[in-house]
């Protein structure tokens, strides 16, 4: 069940402590700040335009969330991009609330088409509209998709040149060649505001320390979720569960992940 | 005590689960969408301009807090408040902060002219600067009041033509004709920022359901209320209360509203 | 170990309630307000230029915290300061990840240039970079600093005719005649998001109710940290050590506070 692959890259994480550049939404920032130093990373959180030459430079990765756009955000997501795009460090696009309103699906269109995009993760619904499927987008959940979530996503990677992390109840993960299904998880997870956005930041942090951007993905995803069904079996709700699940993630150690941690590779 | 009526309406939120679009502000931003989820609705937090007509229409209410504001999301409000109107999606105006700064005074006058509000959210020292009574407010929070908070109420929801839920050790909702009186609660959750403004995201939920905004938004605080007396008995200081008060309204059954819940109509 | 003068500053700022008001970074808002209340004082949050003049002249401290800043923010923070500074009401400056970026570094000189502040509190990284010394600074944490940590502040605070907090495994604390070394603290303060940001709050609201700055600081931060090593040792990994921390601020008594503070005066 790659328990060893996914157990070594947590452990570069941890080692390299590589910073994670987010320009994201101030929902689930500051969780997104916890998530990264949780999993080992360190967090920065800067969008001015005037600084983002100088702090995409130092960073293992950037990360950019459309949760809360707004059309300075946006110059500042193309002009960081770009930057680390020249530098070539990886970029992860989560597209929060694409499908919901044409501003997010075409500002999503727009990041995908100006910047190259090493990882593109959202849930089912998101993805869906992106790649053009049938998809119900209510606000920033995904309600119903139309068609399997492995053919959408393994197809829309191949067409884009891209991996793509859909997450759900299964997370599917392809870059259109190899693709892995992550069945860690709890349902908890649906029931804290940011699990997606923290997801990202997760994947980011792995991502910065692996050239196998499919493997890194879902061995971030699996680790974050194997730290999900740990904390709820001791959670009483929705908010002491968010606690435990940052404190466990910290506290996984490599024997837990290699017993805990559930990837199938197709 | 009405207790069959608030827990119909929690059953009702729950089995609808209706989005909840709020543009409020950076500070309680992440409580609120925590609550909407713990309360059984569905959260999204979005402010620009361009995906206001689109991200309205799928709302079932809209929750405007100006507890940092800007001229930007001020315009984004007035628009965003345009399409509920125009939609028959009920607004809940929270005017954080209004009487400790004009500007804050002016734009809470500024939303009530130009839009339809449904409910008016506020503490007692917010409320009674609005409704031009003497009041003090220091920051955000209300420091000292003179005159009757029910009489206030009443007279200000009668001129205005809407519903006015006004925060305090008792809380008093009225639109003039029906006055309620939720008497639950506790002193732990003056010690916590933010439940102003998450009590505003589960007045919005109840209001999202029913079209007795009176009885919605005293049903909502009483919830609320219920959930932080519960969390009172276990916590160890504001911030487990916190926690436990997110968990406990997440866990709060039938037996326990009707068993718990306190509201006096007068 | 002067744990009597500290807890006499506790109680001053306990009773007195003073507001602080924060122009400040969208990561770790929540956690300074909630700070800021669990301390004794009360948050508030407001960065429109068109209330600062309003809403500085009800606070007892104006926090200006750099972490996520862009130019609107900027010009907020000098009105908001030369207001302050109008009103003899002491500006504490955070300089968040000076020297990881110019734009940041640039800023932080800017508002010691154009402002009377009364504070600079920042990490090892962010003091040295503007007081010339060889530093490195990483998104917002400080990895390595050359020179004597006690001679950067004295000398730099002297310069400067300023307090400054350093924090670290050991915080300094200088105005250039008294200088404070605080050793209370616990690692885990470093796996949290916003500590930095927290302390900032801390040592504002200190601020606001004496006039021995140094003192105030070291006061402030050794409170703050005292309750990070009780909340430590209950702690099961970084965010239930948060909790625990907000909530053991608020428990902290006189007898805990003068037995457990340890600050020495060099």
């Amino acid at each position: 069940m790659l328990g060893r692959e996914i157990s070594y890259l947590l452990e570069e994480v941890r080692k390299r402590r590589p910073l994670i550049h987010h320009i994201t939404n101030y929902v689930t920032v500051n969780d997104c700040a916890n998530m990264a130093i949780c999993i080992g990373a360190a967090p920065v959180m800067a969008d001015a335009i005037e600084e983002m030459d100088d702090m995409v430079a130092l960073a293992g990765a950037l990360v950019l969330n459309i949760g809360t756009l707004n059309e300075r955000l946006v110059e500042s997501m193309i002009c960081a991009g770009r930057r680390a795009n020249e530098l070539k460090i990886p970029v992860l696009l989560d597209p929060v609330g694409a499908g919901a309103t044409s501003y997010r699906t075409k500002t999503a269109i727009k990041l995908l088409d100006s910047l190259e995009i090493a990882v593109l993760k959202g849930n089912a619904g998101e993805i869906a509209t992106l790649a053009g499927a049938e998809a119900s987008v209510v606000g920033v959940d995904s309600r119903a998709v139309s068609g399997d979530p492995v053919s959408i996503c393994s197809s829309y990677a191949e067409r884009m040149g891209i991996t793509v992390a859909m997450t759900g109840p299964q997370d599917v993960v392809s870059d259109g060649r190899s693709t892995y299904i992550v069945e860690n998880g709890h349902e908890y997870m649906e029931r804290v505001s940011g699990t997606g956005c923290m997801a990202s930041t997760a994947c980011a942090a792995f991502v910065s320390v692996s050239d196998d951007f499919p493997l890194a993905c879902a061995s971030a995803l699996s680790v974050f979720c194997l730290a999900g069904e740990k904390a709820a079996k001791e959670a009483n709700g929705p908010m002491s569960f968010r606690t435990k699940m940052f404190d466990a993630i910290y506290n996984l150690d490599r024997d837990q992940v290699i017993s805990g941690a559930r990837i199938r590779e197709l």
